[in-house]
């Protein structure tokens, strides 16, 4: 079998430079690096990654935890983590835990124990700590995207904002009767966020003095829950909302195509906002609180790779703040709808 | 560190058995194996994969190559994969890599040439089979989803029946003026089998007589490239089809947003058929060509462990048939569509 000599004798370069170009680690032009790939391609070169990681502790392999592959916010953070890695030449363990399961149980008790990486990415880890301590019982740096935990590094998004600011959209534009759509009733909520975003909402209604208008209808957060979701808020014309947040953008198209069959009128009858900016949005003119995703990727291995490098680094927390799009889904309250609810509102 | 006989002395059970719980490899029954889980995790007993690996050749890791993650096949696909592989307790490396990007010949010439892995499943390989000859210089075994290779184990999926297929059910309700939507128009589509739709879509049109008629307009694969394409192909009242056939559900299911918005009614004025059974099909009443990817993705792990634990077993192809699922997004063509067609269409 091919050795780094061998390759870096084809190539026409030192050793080192051969080694840089492969590892992705130190400077090398793009013409060197590609003709290093050549002969190494050429002669079948493979590094002895087993036997370099006993030498060095270094396994160039980060673990991922996400806790589903399928939604459109954990799937662009995964692409963006990625591209990330590849960039450093790192391999990416995939750890597709769904809170709750078996599965995950499975993942925290035996496969993340093997300690198959020289650090991890945990996305939707619980606020309670029990699953944040066990990731770091392993004694390698540790990343989170989501929950804000002081004492490690990672990503927060404020998920307590996030409605905060969609419910505040709403109330600015005149409406009252604001239902939140969507999310787990369960504790599996807790994971993505879905609690705290059911409490900004809450408590935003309540600081608007319409705590008693307040309403939580739980759906699986996907497009057709959604849609079966606001069917059933929508079907009743009497204590029918003006105005949906969606816990995110695929339930909130949902209640979208739900109200165009139901031939309610988006935004005249119905105001909708959403969260995330997902690749659909714009088509379904949906006003959203946009994210990031794939930069919140990025950005969580350059934290991780620092942490690598450097032992002894102080806890960082980067805040990603969202951006409120404003498209058409959101209008101010007609005059007919206030006179309807002035009407039958429990509230007055 | 607590070793497997520790672990073993506190479950009450034999090392063997003990090993045999947390790999996941032999039978233990449901209640001993959580015993042994549990003692395991009480001791935080640390398997020793490096060492274990340079001893037994054996990495316990599967590498998976896909070339998106965010389209719904896709991670189905991967979903079903990481469930079949937690089964037996291997972890899986993730290799995003798009076709025809550098992100790919860097995992193709750099990150799989370290060979972590005991095996291969990779879904979207090109035909010409310069990427299949690298896969297989590795030395291990090959499982892949997608393009029929006889010569390597797989999935196969008949990417050229599946559009014929969607044809003649539109055929068969009357409908000639019919457009096959969606797909790349260069060599990424290879990989999708993008283009083997497109020939099972012409082939299908010429058998009856309407290959003058055919027409593939290309877009982005997802909702919103569909509905950009059918905005284009159904603005002309002149030339507008009466059918529409989507390369896969989510540029179908765009369509039937595009027409809706553009006052076409569906299955009315237009029907429209897709691939996939995608998650949000049956909520906009798509008639469709079923796949199961997460099935296809435990089939795939089937097969590629019999590769690995018997190193002579022969290639074997599993065909998964997909099922026409007709909702109500097509129907018989309207006798009005039938005289409009027989006045303006070149082919009279």
């Amino acid at each position: 079998m091919a050795g780094i000599a061998e390759v870096a004798r084809l190539a026409g370069v030192s050793q080192a430079t051969a080694s840089r170009a492969l590892t992705g680690r130190g400077y090398v032009s793009a013409a060197t690096r590609t003709r290093v790939i050549e002969a190494a391609t050429a002669l079948q070169y493979v590094a002895s990654s087993t036997a370099a990681s006993l030498v060095t502790g270094r396994m160039q392999n980060i673990g991922v935890i996400v806790p589903t592959i399928g939604r459109w916010f954990f799937s662009e953070v995964l692409e963006g983590i990625h591209e990330a890695l590849l960039e450093q030449r790192y391999d990416l363990s995939l750890y597709d835990a769904e809170p709750e399961t078996a599965a995950r149980d499975t993942i925290f008790a035996q496969l993340l124990a093997r300690k198959r990486f020289d650090g991890l990415i945990a996305a939707g880890i619980e606020p309670e700590h029990r699953e944040l301590d066990r990731l770091l019982s392993f004694g390698k740096p540790v990343v989170t995207i989501g929950s804000p935990e002081a004492e490690v590094s990672g990503i927060t998004i404020d998920n307590r904002d996030l409605t905060r600011r969609a419910t505040e959209h709403l109330l600015e534009l005149g409406h009252e009767r604001i239902v939140l759509l969507g999310g787990h009733p369960g504790g599996r909520e807790t994971s993505f966020g879905d609690q705290e975003r059911v409490r900004g909402y809450t408590d935003t209604m309540r600081s608007a003095g319409l705590g008693a208008e307040a309403r939580h209808i739980p759906s699986t957060v996907s497009m057709p829950g959604g849609y079966a979701a606001a069917a059933q808020v929508l079907g009743d014309s009497r204590v029918r909302p003006t105005a949906i947040v969606g816990i995110c953008d695929e339930v909130a198209i949902g209640a979208i195509i739900a109200a165009r069959r139901m031939g309610i009128m988006v935004p005249a009858d119905l105001s909708v906002v959403g969260i995330d900016d997902h690749e659909n949005a714009e088509m379904f003119s949906l006003t959203t609180l946009a994210q990031r995703p794939r930069e919140q990727g990025h950005a969580a291995v350059a934290l991780l790779m620092r942490h690598i490098s450097e032992s002894d680094a102080p806890p960082e927390r980067i805040f990603e703040p969202a951006t409120l799009i404003v498209r058409s889904s959101t209008a101010p309250i007609s005059r007919e709808h206030s006179a309807v609810i002035a009407g039958i509102s429990p509230r007055r």
